[in-house]
C-alpha cells in the first residue's frame, strides 16, 4: 500500500495578523511546519498553532526563517553559517519548549523561504543547520528536498532526513523545481495536481516540464497554505489520494 | 563557614549595543542572569554571553522580561498570566537551547524588571511563571526575593527556590526594598555596601532605613552590572567578602 | 441637504500580512485613517495605502498608535505624555512625507486603539497629542469623539477638530459608547445600523441603550474595516444614506 | 582662509542603549548625521539628539539606513530601488518632523552603512535615494563621497551635494577608500590623522597608500563617534585644524 505524508507551512501569523486558514489546513495535513518567531509568529501564535496541531494529531516540525518579518523570510539577510546555526537553535528552542507546554513535541526542522533556498544550495549553511539540529536533540529529523546540500549535510551528520516534493510546482529534468519566473512553474488545477502526484506515487517518476520523467524520492508532499484556493487544492488532493488507496500518514 | 552566591543581570546588549562590562562582571559573579531576547539580547548576544559564562564556570539562569526592548522591560505590558507564562517559556527555551550549544545549562529563572516586580506582587502572574518553569524542566529553579508572591508560587508547585538580597539597595522594616523614589534607596559607597552585607551574613539581620534590623534569608546577593561604578563595587564586595572568610559560590 | 463623512481605519497590514479588504473599503469611505508604523504598517504598506486612497480621491489622516505591533496598539504601553507626543510626531511625520511621495497629503490625525482611548480620557495625554499635531502643521486637524479630552485639548490649542460617531456601536445616555463587555454593545444588522444613523442624521439625536436619545455632534461616521462582514455593512450603509439623499463627502 | 566642516554619525543608540559619547561629539563637530529609526534610534533617541544638536548650534542631517537594528545597517537587505526610496522618505520624514519639534531642521541626507555603500556604487539605488530626497524638500542636500554614484545622481536631479573625506581612513590612488580588510586601511594615530588632513586642506591632494597623492574635493571631514578613542581623535583634530587657522564651520 502506498503511503505519503502531507506537510504545510503553518502558524505564519504575527500578533493580530493571520496567514491562510490554519484550522482548515490542520484537518488536511499530517505534518505541520510551524513558524518559530523568525519570519513570522510570536509565542501566542506558536502556542495556539501547536495546541491545534496536537488536538488533531498532526506531527509538528519547526520552520525557522530569517528574523525578518517585514520580508517574511524571503530575503537573504547576510549572516555567517555559525550565526545561522545559532538563529535556528534559538527559534527551534523557543518552539520546542512551547510544544512541551502544548502537550506535543517538535519532531523535525524544515528551514523557510530564503533560508531554505540557501540551505539547499550552500554546503556550509546546510552543515551549520544540520549541526544546530543535531546539537538540539538526537531525536530531531530534517525535512529537505531530495538532492540538496541540506539533505547531504543531514546524512553527513547522521541526522534522520526525509524528502518532500511540491504538490503545485513543476519540475525540471534534473529533479529541481522550475523557477517561479518561468511560465508553467506553478500548477493551479486541482485535478492536474492530483493526477500528477498519483502517477508519481505509483511509479516514483515525476513528470518534468521538458523531457522524460525523473525518478524522485519523497516521504512527504508539501501543500501550500497561503495561496488562493490553497485549502481547496489540499483537500481535493487528500481526497483523491485517499480514494486511490494511498495511506496519508506522518513520515515520523 | 559562611557561603553566598553573587548574581548579576548580564547579556543585556542587543545587536551592536552593549550594556555594562559583561566580561569583567563574569570574573566576579558566580551566577549570571542572562537576558533571553525579551527586554534585551538576540541569539548572538545570548550565545556569546553563555560561552563566556561557561568558560569562567559561572552558573547561568534565564532572565526573561517583557518583549519590549525600547522600554528595556521596565514597563508593564498588559498581558494575561497565561500569556506571560508562554512568553517566559519561549524566552527560556531559546536561551536553554543556545546554552546546550555553548556547552552549559540554564539552571534557574529570574524574571526581569517590570515582570519581576509584578511577579513579586501578583499571585496569578507568579503562579503562571512558576507553572511555566515547572513545565520546562523539573531541574529548573527560581531565584526570587524572600517573601514575594513568586517565592510562594514556586514553593506551591514544588520548584526549588532561592532568595536574593540586593547589594546596593536599602531595606524597609518589613523586609521590602525602599522605593527608588525615596532618598537613601540606593547605596553608592562600596565600603558601606560591603560592611552592611558582612554584618548581614554574620547575623542574618539586614539593617533597615527606619527601625530595627530585619531577619532575611538569602542564598545570593544581586550586584548591578550597568550602573556607574558597577564593576568596582562588585569587585570590591567580592574582595571584602573573601577577605572575611565568606565562601563565594553558586547557589546551584 | 444632509452631509456626512465616512471614515475607516485602513492600511493596517504589516509586511506580508493584511487586515481587512482595504481596496474595497477605499471605494466606500471618504476619509481613511492610515496606520503609520506604530500598531501596524511599514513604509511599503503606508505608501501603497496612500497611493490607492489618492487614486480614489479619499482624504487621508494619520492613525498613530502605540509602537506595539504584537498587541496591535490595543495595550496601554506606559509612556509619559511627552513621549507620546514625540511618538505621534514621528509616526505622523513618516506618513506625511510618504503621502507627499504618493501625491496626496495627510489632513488630520486620529489616534488608534488604546492610545485613542487614553487620549479621550486623559487631559495630559490629549494635550500632548494636540501639541504634537499643532507643531507638525497648522493645517492638520484632529478627528475625535465629541465630548472627549482630545476634543477639548484640540480646541484649547486652536486646532480644527471634527467629531465622529460609530456606525456599529451602541451608546449610553451620557453619549459615551457602551463598553464592549456589555451585551448589545456592538450592532451587527446592517439594516438596524443604517436605520439608526439615518434617524440620527435627521434629528441629531442618537438612540441609547437605556433611556432617551442623546444629542450628538458628528461630521463623520466611523465604519470598521476588519470585522466579519465589514465591507458589506459599510457598503450597505453608504447605499442607504445615499438613497436617503445624504451627501457622503469628506469632512475636510 | 581654509574652511571645512566636521561631520559624525550620531544618535545611534536605541531604547536603553547608547553608542559612543554623543554629548562630547556634539561639542566638536559642526554637522551631525542623525540616525533615523532604521539601523538605530527611536523617537526618544532622535528627539534628544536633535535637541542637543540644536542647543550646540550643530547642523543636522538625516542618516537613514536599512531597517535592521540587529545588524546595525551593515548588512544589505535585498530591496528594490523604489522600496529603498520609500524607506529613506519614511525615516527622513520622521526625523524631520521631530526636528521641527526640537526647534531645528534636517538640512541634508547621508545614507548609512551598507545602504551608503550601495548608493555609492549602484546608480539605480543612488537615483532612488536622490529622488526621495528631492521629493521631500527642494531645500534638502545630500552628503556623499566624491566620485560616487550618489553624487552623480544628486547632480542629475539638481540636488545640492557636498563631499566628505574620512579622517581615519587611508585612500587608494583612484580616490577610493582602502578596504577595511587591507592592512593600513584605518589610521589610529591622532597626529598622523591631523597632519594628513592639514596637508590635504592646504594642497587639495590626499596621500594614498600606494602611489602619488590624489586630488579630492571635500566640504566636510567625517570623524567616527563609536571607535575606541573616537572623541580624543576628533577633539585633537579640531584643535590642530583650528590652530592651523582652518575655519571649522558647517557646509550648510
Amino acid at each position: 500500500m502506498m503511503r505519503i505524508d502531507l506537510n504545510s507551512d503553518l502558524g505564519e501569523g504575527f500578533g493580530p495578523w493571520r496567514m491562510g486558514d490554519d484550522a482548515a489546513m490542520l484537518d488536511i495535513v499530517t505534518s505541520a511546519n510551524v513558524a518559530a518567531g523568525g519570519h513570522a509568529s510570536d509565542p501566542e501564535t506558536m502556542f495556539a498553532t501547536l495546541q491545534t496541531a496536537a488536538s488533531r494529531g498532526v506531527v509538528v516540525g519547526a520552520h525557522p526563517g530569517y528574523a525578518d518579518r517585514e520580508g517574511f523570510g524571503r530575503r537573504v539577510i547576510p549572516m555567517s553559517p555559525a550565526e545561522i546555526g545559532r538563529m535556528v537553535v534559538a527559534q527551534t528552542g523557543a518552539l520546542a519548549t512551547l510544544a512541551q507546554l502544548a502537550g506535543t513535541e517538535v519532531r523535525y526542522v524544515k528551514p523557510h523561504g530564503a533560508l531554505g533556498n540557501l540551505a539547499a544550495a550552500d554546503a556550509q549553511v546546510a552543515d551549520a543547520i544540520a549541526a544546530a539540529v543535531g546539537a538540539l536533540s538526537p531525536r530531531l529529523a530534517i525535512l529537505a528536498i531530495s538532492g540538496t546540500a541540506l539533505e547531504q549535510a543531514a546524512r553527513g551528520r547522521g541526522i534522520a532526513v526525509f524528502s518532500e516534493i511540491f504538490a503545485d510546482r513543476a519540475y525540471l529534468p534534473n529533479g529541481q523545481l522550475v523557477p517561479r519566473s518561468r511560465e508553467g512553474a506553478v500548477l493551479h488545477d486541482p485535478a492536474t495536481i492530483a493526477d500528477r502526484l498519483l502517477a508519481f506515487l505509483d511509479s516514483g517518476l515525476m513528470p518534468v516540464i521538458d523531457g522524460a520523467p525523473v525518478r524522485l524520492a519523497a516521504q512527504s508532499i508539501c501543500v501550500h497554505s497561503d495561496t488562493p484556493g490553497a485549502v481547496a487544492i489540499a483537500r481535493d488532493l487528500r481526497e483523491r489520494l485517499t480514494a486511490a488507496g494511498v495511506h496519508i500518514a506522518p513520515f515520523l
